[in-house]
């Protein structure tokens, strides 16, 4: 029987999406709109690729789902409050974000804002709640390599190189130092909080490091080729919006070939990781073949 | 011999700094311009009453502010981040702060806002590593707690209706929902840090987190008469900033009078919740006193 990606991210996806709606600040709670603009963002259709790597990545160890979703939906929270502070019009001003008006656009900058400042809170607040059996100070270290992911040592930093590199002429050492941060190390992050939870070993944590971080590459060079070669429809945002911003990206660097010769060497290296591990890594291996499949 | 309180915030805020000037992150790292304006923000002179609050706390209850530093720098981490997103052209638009140039006047909103969010990330990460000699269970308290009282539940909470209120009617019960969020839970989430750190029992705690509560509306009450009454060269920014955005403030809904006798009250509450203490209690002591007797 072959693995069905397809019905493991929808059935994921669901529990996730349940877990998001248990775990963040209800809309009769004061204060309401602060909590509407936060379910807005949250809420919006989304792959939910973050919470899906931490379930997956558990389970590549032995760990159960239902253990490390606090966590899971902590990721997700991370991301989404990323997604709403670049979105302001102090960052890269767009008015749309998967197909939706952006949250500013709706509650207005001041509350986009802090419904960002909420949810990178609320985020360390599931992790610390973590019902996971996991040790004390396993959880501590999940947090700990969170936050380090998510601040100046990850993405918040790569944002910062990224912002700085508009317009200028980049080398592939600050374009990987860009996307290693910006996207990566919340990837390889969600990842390793999985394995980390649901008591991984050294060994199996380095392997799954390496296939973080090869997933992560591969998942930046493709979006810069979706941004040049894909379908609106499905991105939810115009084709061509980091060739407008003057953006440093792969496909600038390197081309259009080359770029998706990069992606589908980052995926084998990733899957290469995974060799020691038995089928429960298949949804882990999927999910790097996805990444480039999406619409290369 | 009786307690000198201005010696011994004068050490503490040495000892402070110093930590914080450890813990930030160094301007040849990069992303370089980001670790400057977070630098710029953290370094300007303050009173850093969050910290010498986790400090005085855990002395309170026989810990050593050795152990408790990075969780102490961790609140300022904190609160400085609230600063620097409050003061942003779509929040308060506010040009000063503590009497220098606000962080996006020197640096731009987009570097502003994400030195604000690396340093609540930071903030997180440091509690992780607390250096502290306390069981890990106890530090995931801690980190619990400052989390919530950061977001939405907290500080972010309390800034959110505290925009809402602006030129509107406002009920003493929507004001001391405002002062308990915007200033008093992490405030009160400071004394908790320190105790909880220090291994407090659970009436010292229960004590402390009267005491908490009440010098945070009593912090919050005397900066609402310092923006009246107050000495511009001394709290920073220009008197009647409140009044000029028509701001919910105890002055406001119940005179300068009142407003000094209810912060007094609240002092006299808070001296009262330590009685139970010995003299280790003593900074707490003086710390209530000083909210109060700071200019009014």
């Amino acid at each position: 029987m072959t693995f069905d990606l397809s019905a493991y991210l929808n059935e994921k996806r669901q529990r996730i999406e349940a877990a998001l709606d248990h775990y963040l600040p209800p809309t009769d709670a004061v204060p309401q709109t602060l909590h509407e603009s936060i379910r807005y963002s949250m809420l919006a259709p989304g792959k939910r690729l973050r919470p899906t790597l931490v379930i997956a990545a558990a389970e590549a160890v032995g760990g159960s789902a239902e253990a490390v979703m606090p966590t899971a939906c902590a990721l997700e929270c991370i991301h989404v409050f990323s997604l709403i502070h670049d979105d302001l019009p102090c960052m890269d001003n767009d008015d749309y974000r998967r197909g939706r008006l952006t949250n500013h656009k709706v509650y207005g900058e001041a509350m986009a804002l802090l419904a960002g400042d909420a949810l990178l809170a609320l985020a360390f607040q599931l992790i610390a709640d973590n019902a996971a059996p996991a040790p004390a100070d396993r959880v501590l270290q999940t947090l700990r390599l969170i936050a380090e992911a998510s601040g100046t040592w990850g993405m918040v930093g790569g944002q910062v190189v990224d912002m700085q590199s508009q317009g200028q002429a980049v080398t592939p050492e600050t374009l990987r130092y860009i996307h290693a941060h910006k996207t990566g190390a919340l990837l390889t992050a969600s990842v390793l909080a999985g394995a980390l939870l649901a008591e991984a070993s050294a060994a199996q944590i380095e392997a799954l490091r390496a296939y973080g971080e090869h997933i992560g590459l591969a998942f930046q060079i493709a979006d810069d080729i979706l941004d040049v070669a894909g379908d609106e429809a499905k991105i939810g945002k115009p084709v061509g919006s980091d060739q407008k911003q003057d953006k440093a990206t792969y496909v600038k660097l390197f081309g259009l070939e080359e770029s998706r010769r990069r992606a589908h060497a980052e995926v084998e290296a990733a899957l290469q990781a995974l060799a020691p591990f038995d089928a429960k890594a298949d949804p882990l291996r999927g999910i790097a073949r996805y990444i480039v499949e999406r619409e290369l």
